[in-house]
């Protein structure tokens, strides 16, 4: 059996990376042996980022070049992960629909014309979600977004959707919930704080909460998220039916919670590193963004889910850290 | 006060063409004065087709040169009327995507760049929905399109809500349902025989039914969908909150109880036209699309309804055959 080719856009992105080093830890994607794993991304990651199994002829990064990579060969799996950001698809709204929305159909195209019926896994986002909704948003939830990040997440998901319905990709696209504890530098989006309040004092840094203690998230640990990728990439599409976008599992915490389980896990020092600094422009971004969800496809389909918000910054700390907390 | 300018872009179609007969016929949009009315299509219809009250003056008809007009002179309402039908973009993937997706992004982006915020009113439609759905569709359904047309709608609704948001224009998606008595010739949109099976044999002509005698349609009649999209580009944009797509009213009717109707309205000779004759393509595309609908929404806001399909039969022999059945 010829080895699967695997692409993963935005593959120097944090979830890119960890998906890149899974697959060539585990050396396999579906029934198949893995056979290589190109990353795509305007910043290419090292080959050191990418674990021990990593080597020279298995895996190919590309910064920039897209569409000579697709034009050269057509992968057998194709995780899009690559986006603009909330905060920034906000203030730059002609970069985020270019990125986000041209960028997606642009590789969907490659996928149609290349006419081989890739696996196309997209990360799409709560975000989709906003305005007036139930208290759980169930599957059967209209996507009525808050943000330009929730729409172009939207119009990606029927993209996906469509093109899957023509056969011209196995597509589906997977809702993450927003990603707990995200190792590195803050960045702008407008969810980057419910990492950054956890994992700043983790490492003896100060960290900044700009929304009040009792707003809630939806959050996937990063290990939850990458399992949860690999997953959509094998899943039958047979039992998918219609409906290609699914809700990915997570649990409900609030940020009060967080820095409860962050004081219960590594002390009240940890906890006193975070200061209140309301932020009308994040409170009401992440505000529009609901806090519950059935998640009844995913659930039957099988995705793995957190246990709770204690055991996420525990594996944090030991993936991370190495076990080692400076607070 | 300024007469305010009308851009119907699909100008040259049934719709597009009443709401032009409409307009200048009332000599007012909202509480101003209707200063033009310009149509621009592909084909590009002539001056006499608009009634009576069209002058050279008050209207301006172009064919194709759409980014021309828009450079040339931002206009306060602008009707996005033009569409690949769904059985074309079904049968040609690129141009439906094309015109129905990128056709509205640059009419959204000339509202955006001349930043004088316009209405804008975008016909969508029913096809949005699809796969499984309750027996009535609720405002809150989730859009899952299994047509390229209703993904396209689909998408086309997500850009005006944002832009909407963002506001660049004053954005409201109709939805409307299928229109029943479509005048003129058999189109390519898979529905073009909901009306065919009555225009025809008032006509003295041989239709074909390519459906069930129980495949139901959501309609509603040309009059009714003018009032509605005038209605759409009148109603209070602070009301209409976070949700810029609208479902529009119609009544569900079969296919046999149109034919029913044709009977009393016209008598059984008329029906003895229809002949059945199955299509597999058009009963999976129509056969998709519901039934029934809540509209909560559009009937809080005051939006027009048909009384019956045996009205809407006898307003087309009144208004399209000057009380004339040739059968």
């Amino acid at each position: 059996m010829n080895g699967a080719r695997v692409l993963i856009v935005g593959g120097g992105g944090m979830l890119g990376r960890k998906l890149a080093r899974r697959l060539l830890a585990q050396g396999r994607i579906g029934k198949r042996p893995l056979g290589s794993v190109h990353l795509v991304d305007l910043k290419a990651p090292e080959i050191a980022d990418l674990g021990t199994a990593a080597s020279a002829e298995a895996v190919d990064i590309v910064a920039g070049d897209l569409d000579g990579l697709l034009a050269r060969r057509a992968p057998d799996y194709i995780f899009h992960l690559a986006a603009i950001v909330s905060g920034e698809a906000e203030q730059n709204f002609p970069l985020g629909y270019a990125v986000n929305v041209e960028g997606t159909r642009r590789l969907l195209e490659a996928a149609r014309l290349a006419a081989n019926r890739p696996r196309f896994v997209f990360s799409s986002s709560l975000a989709v979600f906003g305005g007036r909704l139930p208290d759980i948003v169930p599957d059967s939830q209209r996507t009525t977004p808050q943000s330009s990040y929730g729409a172009q997440k939207a119009i990606g998901e029927l993209l996906v959707a469509d093109y899957a319905r023509k056969a011209y990709v196995d597509g589906v696209a997977l809702r993450l919930p927003t990603i707990v504890v995200r190792p590195g530098a803050p960045n702008k989006a407008a969810s980057s704080f419910l990492s950054s309040i956890l994992r700043e004092p983790l490492a003896g840094k100060d960290a900044v909460l700009p929304v009040a203690d009792d707003v809630a998230a939806w959050i996937a640990s990063p290990g939850i998220a990458i399992r949860s990728l690999i997953h959509a990439a094998e899943i039958d599409m047979a039992t998918l039916g219609a409906d290609h976008a699914l809700t990915g599992r997570g649990i409900t915490v609030t940020a009060g919670e967080m820095l409860d389980a962050l004081s219960r896990v590594a002390g009240a020092k940890a906890v006193a590193r975070v200061r209140r600094s309301p932020d009308d422009t994040i409170a009401r971004i992440v505000g529009s963004w609901p806090r519950a969800f059935a998640c009844d496809a995913a659930t039957r389909f099988g995705f793995p889910v957190d246990e709770s918000i204690d055991a996420i910054i525990r594996a944090y700390i030991d993936e991370e850290l190495s076990g080692i907390v400076v607070a």
